[in-house]
């Protein structure tokens, strides 16, 4: 499928659009605002989405691919989340607060994402008030999801941090160098490999 | 102050309430609403509000007291979070999900909390729709602070560790005792001890 094509859902809408009415029913004049709105992004594998220093103006809706956030503390390469398709992703740790962005943003494949400005997410709050109550559930889903990882961080045994990432994550194992999973998980590749061989 | 005097805040409503229309502005029904259908609560030093295996009823809004939330590895406990007054608990990793809970809440201080059933949030998102941008902007700025605790758990440098928890929660470490805090960041209380010194 080229991005044109992913660009239209059945209904006539973005795939954004379409996956934010499921969340939460939203009226045909936010669908049509979200709609006109956001605009269609490709982004070739181990680009970067967002660096350190930079401003940050909007979400991005992953329709293909997969995008990591991580930090840089010397040399060493510290992922913190790893998103897939039908996720939200962008560096919230500075959202709303006006700061520069601190983490790097990159992409794990070829991705095609949906870019929606911050401003515009204001904009829809205020105009339609009904897409507050899709937002709140995506946070929330997003809070769970963010409070799982810390937790995931805080585990002693590497054992145990394995299996509830495959529990999360059945595929992204297959899909991505292992690296970058053994960074979340903050363990080493040999540990990782040692884990994943005893588990099969 | 006494539990019934902190209960009312100077414009008739509960520190919950009052709380809740400065986050958005919300209709004097819904304030009403909120107020009858949420409860104040005691819990003393050392004791549990919730425990794994238990159903997750409630949010509880902090008026007095500090609270974290832990999970048991053998006999290590792992703090995952720490939050004072005006913070709401529960145990988000289970919210929404009806899994029971998987981790321990305990109070840190003597502690005065109004607890917020979850069932009348749901049906406060229904009949007054303004609700929605109040849990959006809680949910939105819980979700950035639980994406920078697990940022803060997959820092390397200990330094670094304790210099972003002091940012952030500059009264905490004369508050509660270090051991926590240490767990939190997870690291030895000695190493924590250490750093303390150096920075002073």
């Amino acid at each position: 499928m080229n991005p044109v094509e992913m660009w239209k859902t059945v209904d006539g809408y973005s795939p954004l659009v379409s996956f934010l009415n499921t969340v939460s029913p939203i009226s045909k004049e936010a669908m049509d605002f979200l709609d006109k709105s956001t605009t269609l992004l490709s982004i070739e594998k181990k680009k970067f989405l967002l660096k350190p220093g930079a401003v940050v103006t909007d979400f991005y809706f992953i329709i293909k691919g997969v995008i990591h956030g991580f930090i840089k503390e010397g040399d060493k390469q510290i992922t913190t989340w790893i998103n897939e398709e039908g996720e939200i992703v962008s560096s919230i740790r500075n959202l709303g607060t006006n700061k520069p962005c601190e983490e790097y943003l990159q992409a794990l494949e070829d991705c095609v994402l949906i870019a929606i400005p911050i401003a515009i997410t204001e904009e829809a709050f205020e105009v339609y008030p009904e897409t507050n109550a899709v937002a709140r559930r995506l946070w929330e889903d997003n809070y769970r999801g963010a409070e799982e990882r810390a937790y995931l961080g805080r585990i002693p045994s590497a054992e145990k941090k394995y299996k509830k990432f495959i529990e999360k994550n059945p595929n992204l194992m297959n899909r991505i160098p292992l690296k970058y999973i053994a960074s979340y998980l903050g363990m080493t590749v040999e540990t990782l490999c040692r884990i994943r061989a005893r588990q099969r």
